[in-house]
């Protein structure tokens, strides 16, 4: 039962980050093409942020799913997450903001890293409340492989938006994201066996 | 209770939406007739958004509790109608903010639509995990009457916006809500006999 | 089950009405008294709503706590009552910028009303699912007194509001907020005896 | 069940506290330092103010979970919280606009005062309902002992703020909260005798 409030809790946290994004994009008076010019950056970091914390909704759902027991180190592990996914919608914005701008681009890559790091500190705490066997099949190899790809791509994302080209990082978070969206057959199996 | 943390975030996600939409009525100060006319197409389209978001909540309420197992393709159908639903307050306040012009109903009908064809998948991802005589049993031929009523109303008041009046599209969009509010015996038979 | 999801979609969206009203209470930079003296009305129909809200949410918890079954009637009723209650932030805003004019406070108890006048459809709704003997039990004569008291202070709150003094009119919004607060032994006595 | 609801409302308005929050640091067009310097402040009274919050989220998790029968008094002491708690965000965007002025630091600190005598209001409440003896075991010395030095900490820190230094109070802020992460054995052992 314990468990089921902090679900219920970082639910609640992370349905209204993906909410309140929408609300960076003001409305504005007028429909030409000068007003609704701004839009279009906002727009597209938008997705881009609705993507990025639905995919940490579907993991945190069935990484949390494996729990029996919360103790004090999940809970604050857990907090540390929703920490690093609320400044979300403030980078989302500010990317959208300065269309896109190389500087912007780089501060959204190392929140990702940040949430990317938080997660498996949270993983880390969660595995230590198993048995090595339980462990060991729940962190299977294709997720950790994945894990390590995301911070690798999001690291390398960094200076490519500040050297080369801010599109190319962007292209490099669509590319983690749909990575995570292809089902993780692996887990799947390792639930229903349980 | 997989089920249950999905039903409970999508419940977090509509909520918010739902409730977010009435922080675009911006408060003005003074109470004269001039500042308080512009709140008119804003309250306007907030009760059309506030009717057609509930109508979702109820159907999807309605959807879900039929579900025993939560796969991917559900919870990946299911993130995209709320992806859908969240700019229902951007395209309702766009549309109270420009007093119905012909460009934002038009817009707003799109995004109707959208939601539509979201709901429909998602509706047909849930289908595939039950035998066909069960799934057949839950799509009332009612209901998919009313799906392609809601389609076809919609479309239609796209051009309808555009080229003839937008106000006979506000008027498309109320009949959709109030066809859609007259409750579905089929369904609530079929769900008693179970 | 059905009645759990109801339930936490109302929570969630009286939740956010309750919060969301802190939003108005815009930060001024500055810290001298012509910073903050516009602030003083805007606390003061904060906390005037919070109670409003709070007490809603303490009597919609008791009356959904007596459903077993949830039906068409019920479900809209429930979402005819959070409409009104989500236009509670607009209203208290309204009357905080405004400085308690007569008119914003005589349209804060026409919506007092309104909010009124939907719970006690909610409550017809929910007691023509039970036998009579039941529905009798639940509608306590106490209850009933209070929302006839309620209906008739508000009411008279709108013409005094206009054409004697708004504070009076505040005066008995906190009467009929107190008087909620206090506990209907009557209620609990008949949730025990269930 | 009842208990279920309390938790469930409570979560909400805590998650949107925790939540809102951020919204309060303003995206800015441009990236130099003139626009990035106001945010800094902002950003420190965020990560305290989510900290403050996060820490009673935990503890009122703790509380809530000994609870077995919620009465009025407890449904209003729980209430007096979140009134509290709902003012976290404001006294955080006033401080982080005005730069930690020490009148903003002092108004802080009475404020988590006040959510602190809450706190204690709401565990009296809970304490009423059970026998002595599995009060005394749930209110442990060590629980008692940071509940009085938080209100020291807290009480030393409006003077403080005032006539020396706000950043000292700010280092007291920091210290109680630190002090609160630290895990309370006695409670989890008292749980598990259970």
């Amino acid at each position: 039962m314990e468990k089921n409030r902090l679900e219920a809790f970082s639910d609640g946290v992370i349905a209204i980050i993906i909410t309140i994004m929408v609300l960076e994009m003001k409305v504005t008076e007028g429909i030409n093409w000068e007003t609704l010019k701004p839009l279009i950056p906002k727009f597209l970091s938008y997705i881009l942020s609705f993507l990025f914390v639905a995919i940490y909704w579907v993991n945190h759902h069935h990484l949390l799913f494996t729990i029996k027991k919360v103790n004090a180190a999940i809970m604050w592990a857990n907090m540390n997450l929703l920490f690093w996914l609320s400044l979300v919608p403030f980078a989302t914005a500010w990317m959208g903001e300065n269309h896109f701008d190389k500087i912007t681009v780089a501060c959204y890559a190392a929140l990702a890293l940040c949430c990317g790091f938080s997660y498996n500190i949270l993983q880390a705490a969660i595995c230590k409340t198993y048995d090595e066997a339980t462990a060991k099949r729940l962190m299977t190899k294709q997720s950790s492989w994945k894990s390590i790809t995301s911070i690798v791509l999001y690291s390398i994302a960094i200076p490519i938006a500040l050297f080369i080209h801010p599109f190319i990082s962007g292209f490099l978070f669509l590319t983690v994201s749909i990575m995570w969206m292809i089902p993780d057959k692996n887990i799947e199996r390792a639930f229903e066996e349980e």
